[in-house]
This record gives C-alpha cells, structure tokens and sequence, in this order.
C-alpha cells in the first residue's frame, strides 16, 4: 500500500492505474488509499467538458489535450458516459478517438460510466478525480455526454465547465430547455463553419441576456477537426479560471465541490447500507403489492438502519 | 382533505391542481393525501417519451395527446426539465406548444423542473403521478429532455418508453454512447423526410443486433408537425405494453417502479435530514478545508443521525 501511495504520488502511471482499480472496484484498502491521498489533492484545474451527443466533443476534447500538451502541462481525462444497463460498461469511442495519446505518460484517459442506481455524479467518478489529482495532473478534463443530472453535478465539480454546442441541433426553446445557461462558464460553437452557426451565436447572446446575477460566458467559435479555434478557446478557459480567483469566488467553488462530494459519497452509502439490509427486498415487495406506500417503505428502512422514523 | 381526496378521484381538474401544489410545495398534509390516494393508483398506463433536444419532442408528444384523446382516453403529461439553478423552474416552451389542450379537461399538463440537489426522478415527479394516476388518467406522458441519468430513470417508471431520434445528431458511436439502444422500448424516428434518416435506421437496427437478452423495440418513422406514423406509433405503442402483459414481464416491471420509488423517497429524505443537521454546514466547511475526507465527514453525518458509521 505505501508503495502505491508513493508511486501514485510520485506520479507514475502504472500506480495510478491500479489505484484506480483498486476504488473503481471496491477493492479491500479502497478508503485507506484515499485517506492517504486525500491532502494531495485540490492541486489540479478541474475542467468540465459538456454538450449533447454529436457536438463532437471528444474532438474538441482530443485537441485541447493537445494544445495542453505543447503547454507543458500533464492531463487526464475521466469520460464519463450514461451508465448501460446491459455492459455495465463505457463505451470505447473516446478511448479509439484518443489513442494517439496511449503512448503519451503526461495523457491519462479513463473512461467510467456513472452507475445508474445512484444518480449523479458517482463516488467512484470523484475518487478517479481524487487519485489523478494527487498523481500530479495539472489538468483534469471531465467529459459528459448529453444534457442531464451529470452536468448539473458538473457544473459543480469543475473550476470551469465548457458547453459545446452545434449548428443544427434546436432552436433557442431548446437551448433554454436544455438549461446550458446556468452550468456554461464557456461557450464552444463547434462545426463553426455550418449553416446556422451565426444564429445559434445571436440565439446564445440573446438568452445569456436574459440570464442575471452571473457573469456571462465567453462564446468560442471552433472547427475541432481541424483545429480552428482551440487556442483561443484553451486561452478563455484560463482566463474564466483567473476571474474565479479574482472574484473571491474560488472559496464558495471549492466549498461547492467539497458538498458535492459529500452528497455524492452520502447517497452511494445509503443505498449500499439499504440495499444491504435483509429486508430490503422485502419492502420493496410491498411497495410494489401497494400494502404499504413508499414512504411507509422509507420509514421501515429507516428504523431498520437505527433511525428514527420521518416525522 | 377528504374533500380533496373526494373530488380528486373523481377526476376533476381543480382538486387534482390543489393536490399537486400540495405535493410540489410540501404543505401540510401532504403525506395524508398520498397515503389516501396511494391504493387507488396503478391503473394508468406509464409512457415516458424521451431523446436528445431537437428532436421535436415536443411536437410529437402533443401529436400522441390528440390521437389519445380521438380514442377517448384522458390523459396526463408530465414534463420533466433539467433544473435551472437559477430559476428552479421548468421552462414555458412545453406549455405554450400544448395550449391548445388548455381547454380540454381530459388532458391535464404539467411541467416541472428535476431537483437537482438529489438526481434521478424525484420524488415530485412520482408523486404528481400517483395523482395523476389516482384521478383517473388512462394515459400518463412523462416527457423528458435530454439523455442522462433521468432517462436511466424513467425506464423503470415508465411501461413503456419511446425514444425520439433526428437524423443529424451524430454517428452510430454517440447513438451508443446516449444509451439509448437499453432505455428504448419503441424509438420514432422523427423528422423522418430527412436526409438521412435511412442511414440512422439502418444504424439503430445495426446496433440493435448487437444487443442480446432483450425484444428489439419496433422502429417508426414519423413527421410530427405533418401528423404522418403517430397513427402506427401510438398502435406500437400498445402493442408493446401487450406484449409486457403476456410475456410475464409486468411482474418485474411493477417490482422495478416500486423500487425506483423507493428509492427517490429515500434519497430525498436522507438528504433532507442530512442537510437539517445543525452540524452539516460544519462538516462540509471541514471537507472543504481538506480537515477531513468526504468518507469522513459521511461517518459524521450517520453518527449525527443516530446510525453507527460505515463499516
């Protein structure tokens, strides 16, 4: 254990890997690795990369890492993707589109799925955030398919989460709908040189006009595939991430992760100590014959656990 | 209360509004009224209608409404949207498509915004459609934006869930990523004189193939805004909740809701009761100050609500 600390800490790839093992699958020393970490980390840029599918933000993804990069700096990459009810598992894509980084030491990619029981953003996700943190990464990308309790959770997480949005994909109804408004630090238009990308840019001002109390994002016109745009956009990043620390709002951020973390670890053990109990199925069996309501179920649990009941 | 109850099972519209304004605002008596109406539920058949924005959601979901309504079934639509950490509220757009219902007493709206501060469905959601269910709707429409965490959800909730594809939105490799091909009991593909939408057929189908232990869900072609394939779509529909009848499967479908509901009760509630602790805003502050892990500061919250710590 003290060597995998070490090696993790020293920032060596083959430790961190099997540190990752070790908390994705529960593995026996699990919490004492990340006790061990744990004052290791909060060194790392949190960077939220989000969209609905088909924005191409793997790409866009792929060229910021590179750009990073030629910056000096060592990344990693947690591509969480909605959990599949059948594989249990992530899907390769991001992992194919990246491989030109496999053989790259300063490049970590992992791709997670978020397990589905939960909701939100899983403890694992944020343990993997935990241990390449400590492992020296200076930047920590967190890619999310779609639109959804992910990115809200995002939002939280990451010192500055991107949105990348497409030409094509909806009208203004549908950006609201979507709510990128609230969780957007920056703004990606990729698939720039599309019909339809002046009037998403002119549809995205307009409701960002609507929106007060927040500093408005940046929008970034971007050709991921062909590398237009990136710099200035790796640039706005930076730059949103410098008026955090301006404005005094890096505390309230941190102490926002910090309850995320907390909320996301309280829900996974509930149900882990729920799911448990010998009578769960049993509850869930006269939930389901309507002989008692849900709420009835919850109290059962509850005292079950050793809590009181609800009111 | 018993007026309430009285009138809300009967079927009329304003009792049925009260009730849910006492449920979305957790009045008094809240936890009465669904006790009452709780064994009068599980008659409405649960129809979530789901895909990524742009789709013409929307559009179709009030397209099923009016051929629902030619058929002589009321109906309930619930709307779920991402929350806006801003407004906490659900964006108009849904309403103001659907007016034309506005004077129709057999369909009943709603829009409401996911709380975002416990993922999944919430608990909300499934309350307003219990009394949905209990004021006597055949049909309830769970319409949602976005693929993500609530979509993994409605699965469970819904009898059957239709998801909404748009030729355009991405390759095979984001229609895997969305999960869409283990959430789907039914897709549409909408907008279906599109280029394209040969293509995405043929790669649902392709993806369709690969996945095992599970009935292929029936591909529809349909134009919303010209009415054409919700005739077929809406026969799909049924035909696929018949086909849950017979092959056993409503047992495990029924069992599957109950513990989904469960399981919003139960989060909701521990996070409530967590976030009421005097000490909550301490140990948070702690995490946040690296003082403690959020392990830890789990330990703390389960001694502070009388249960012994995590293993």
């Amino acid at each position: 254990m003290d060597d995998l600390v070490a090696g993790l800490l020293a920032g060596k790839v083959r430790p961190l890997a099997k540190a990752i093992t070790v908390v994705e699958n529960d593995r026996p020393g699990k919490r004492e690795l990340l006790k061990k970490i744990y004052p290791q980390t909060g060194n790392a840029y949190l960077l939220g990369i989000t969209g609905p599918p088909g924005a191409g933000k793997s790409t866009l993804t792929d060229k910021v890492i590179v750009k990073l990069r030629q910056q000096g700096k060592t990344v990693g990459v947690i591509a969480v993707d909605p959990s599949s009810p059948f594989s249990g598992g992530a899907i390769l894509g991001d992992r194919i589109r990246m491989q030109q980084h496999a053989l790259d030491d300063g490049v970590f990619i992992r791709s997670m799925a978020t397990r589905s029981h939960l909701g939100g953003l899983s403890k694992s996700a944020v343990d993997v955030i935990h241990l390449m943190d400590a492992a020296g990464k200076d930047v920590i990308i967190i890619e999310t398919v779609g639109v959804g309790q992910d990115e809200v959770d995002i939002v939280r997480i990451a010192k500055t989460t991107v949105v990348v949005m497409v030409p094509g994909l909806g009208d203004s109804v549908q950006i609201a709908k979507a709510g990128v408004m609230e969780i957007a630090d920056v703004f990606a238009v990729n698939k720039a040189d599309r019909d339809g990308s002046d009037k998403l840019i002119s549809e995205l001002r307009a409701m960002l006009d609507m929106v007060k109390n927040k500093e408005k994002p940046e929008i970034f016109r971007t050709i991921a595939v062909d590398d237009t745009g990136i710099d200035e956009l790796v640039q706005g990043i930076y730059a949103h991430g410098d008026r955090v620390l301006e404005t005094g709002l890096l505390r309230k951020k941190i102490v926002e992760i910090a309850e995320s973390e907390l909320r996301a670890y309280l829900l996974d053990t509930i149900m882990e100590r729920s799911t448990n109990m010998a009578s769960y199925e049993d509850v869930v069996k006269r939930v389901a014959d309507k002989k008692i309501t849900p709420m009835d179920g919850v109290d059962e649990i509850f005292i079950g656990l050793g809590l009181q009941k609800q009111n």
